[in-house]
């Protein structure tokens, strides 16, 4: 790597994400190469992690938590770059559903993400420049195979339970189909088998309002010194919407207007929700890379678990011994309960261990970060069922 | 007006977009100002409409068709930009639905339009150069003004229906409110009495986008030789997505490859709902001003018949004598059909005529624009059943 300005330059940038990202994580760095589905290999790789509790003499306790799209390792402390709580600090912690004075919590940040592990805004070594668009597309699969790295690394064997909701749960999904000695249970949440035709559709759009900001400088905004912050911005706001429920939206801000007796007539944000949304565009920016938005809605458009096994779903879970419990919302239109069904269905064909809750809310996609009594009791329940069946207290 | 050759160029390119609408269309300019909801005035300004059928000598058979959003007057003939067929050939011509042997059926071009009506790029009188931002802001019920205005021009009294989807459904309740004894009967099609947060929040993300273009220019685009192509392809293509359904574009797309046989691990549209995204972007800019797509889409939001009559929907209809009929689609997440049947409520609460059909389909919105054979046969039999009422044969 020549030690020109400019890579040095990157490298304190990297080195200054990794500061950030780590006060509260840890990162492990593997310089053997990690295999992709496309082909390629990552070499050498990191992988960032946060844990919770303790991991107990008989290695037996650990709880696997899988973040989503734009989640991370900061499940449940204050995030280190928006100050704000943990995403999942509601479930996760002493004496919480996920009880760390039980479990031994385990979260990693997904490879293509940007909170410390090896993603497209990490210094490419064979050019000593961020990734950026060089950077190789990764899968779901890959990014579940860089966790199972880590629980080698950590001398850890299986899991006893491995959850996630959105894309954590295509991760738990992934991890049940392609390590099954490894986990004892799973839990699913608002997830499918398969990112559907509407939702690649949803992801689509957010890529191209990235992609048309001349900031994104055809995935090199990092070395331009730019940052496609508005392209990055419309792509949240969208993708908000669908997070959220028609019902939701009408009853936290139904016409209510923003600071003002009656419309202005013009293009200042007139109504809640308009200031709502652009809030979460503009400090989504601060917080994430505009390259890891495309890698990772990419690899979720590409996560069909069927396709993957001979176009059957029960073939991806033949012989399974996981006991399995999925989660979906009545309200959830972005993996609506009839995907949840399908899996049940496949796992029900190879005579799985399985139990599903279909939860009424209106909170939409988003019901699983929130306060949802119905969600804490079932994961609380299905989780000390399975320690009491490992023979932990 | 200046005639610096600034200001030539404007010109030329206003009667370039005239007379690219104009071979199929009529313009009538007014010279009386239009007064707005906003407070100021609109003068002069233009309509641009198309007719088809002939008017009967009572003048009694008028039936007007209102458009939505992205549509225009060329409801039945080649579209003079894009050659492709009206937007609603099957329901408008001889012997269709909406009979033109039988009906005058005229549809003008909505204010704040891009063909050839008066709009956002339009010349502004005061300046010489395109109105661009400093466009008043417009409300539905300015565009039936508007109408109404066109209406006089012709010497045609009332009319025998007026329909529309959409935020045509919008104007149709808009006419019935405001001018109650111009209008024998009513059909407003897949609409709402107010626009919800949901869709309020679809068209900022919209909004958003064309604004984060640097080719917008503020609103300045056309003086500055530019034009925002990038920003509303991707305000098109969210859009597009919540015209249709998640079961329409599963069965259309699902998870189809385009042209290839697995995914090629990149950003390229792998999957065909992409490239079908993409196409409906890219094509949409061509035929449409970025700066109408922002009026416009704020007069929907702002559309809200009920504040407009002291909270209470049923009192806009109070009186009324027209004759009703909603229609809405179960798979339309845009319109839901409770949003019909609250308009249907408040109908009924003032003893209007009112049916209401909910016509069961996977097509979602934009079921109304295409083939249905059920609207058919309900446009079809209401209408008749109006003309037979008012003597027309």
């Amino acid at each position: 790597m020549s030690e020109t300005p400019t890579a040095q330059a990157f490298i304190d940038h990297s080195l200054r994400l990794a500061q950030i990202a780590n006060p509260e994580s840890a990162i492990v760095h593997f310089n053997d190469p990690l295999p992709l589905d496309c082909g390629a290999e990552l070499s050498p790789f990191s992988t960032a992690y946060k844990t919770y509790g303790t991991l107990n003499a008989e290695k037996s306790n650990l709880v696997l938590v899988c973040h989503a799209l734009t989640g991370d390792q900061h499940v449940a402390n204050l995030h280190p770059v928006t100050g704000k709580p943990g995403w999942w600090e509601t479930m996760v912690g002493p004496g919480k559903p996920i009880d760390t004075d039980r479990y031994f919590v385990l979260c990693p940040n997904v490879i293509g993400g940007c909170m410390g592990s090896t993603g497209p805004s990490s210094l490419n070594p064979a050019t000593g420049i961020p990734y950026g668009p060089d950077f190789p597309v990764i899968t779901v699969r890959d990014m579940v195979r860089a966790q199972a790295r880590l629980l080698d690394h950590l001398g850890i064997p299986d899991v006893l339970c491995v959850l996630g909701g959105s894309m954590g749960g295509m991760q738990v999904l992934e991890w049940a189909a392609t390590y099954k000695d490894r986990v004892f249970s799973a839990v699913p949440i608002a997830c499918a088998a398969r990112h559907s035709s509407q939702n690649i559709a949803f992801h689509e759009v957010g890529r191209q309002a990235v992609m048309a900001d001349p900031e994104w400088c055809q995935g090199r905004y990092l070395e331009e010194g730019k940052s496609p912050r508005k392209g990055l911005a419309v792509a949240r706001m969208a993708a908000h919407i669908t997070y959220l429920s028609d019902a939701a939206l009408h009853q936290k801000f139904g016409r209510n207007l923003q600071d003002r007796e009656k419309v202005a007539f013009g293009f200042d944000a007139d109504f809640q929700v308009e200031s709502y949304l652009r809030y979460q565009g503009v400090s989504f920016v601060d917080r994430f890379d505009a390259n890891s938005y495309l890698y990772i809605t990419r690899a979720m458009d590409y996560f069909d678990i069927a396709a993957d096994h001979g176009g059957v779903l029960a073939n991806a879970f033949a012989g399974t011994r996981t006991r399995f419990c999925l989660v979906s919302f009545t309200s959830d239109w972005l993996f609506p309960t009839e995907e949840s069904r399908e899996i049940v269905h496949a796992l029900n064909a190879v005579a799985a261990k399985v139990s599903f809750v279909e939860i009424k809310s209106d909170k939409g996609h988003d019901a699983f970060l929130l306060h949802e009594p119905e969600l804490f009791d079932t994961i609380r329940g299905f989780l000390s069922a399975a320690a009491r069946k490992r023979g932990i207290l």
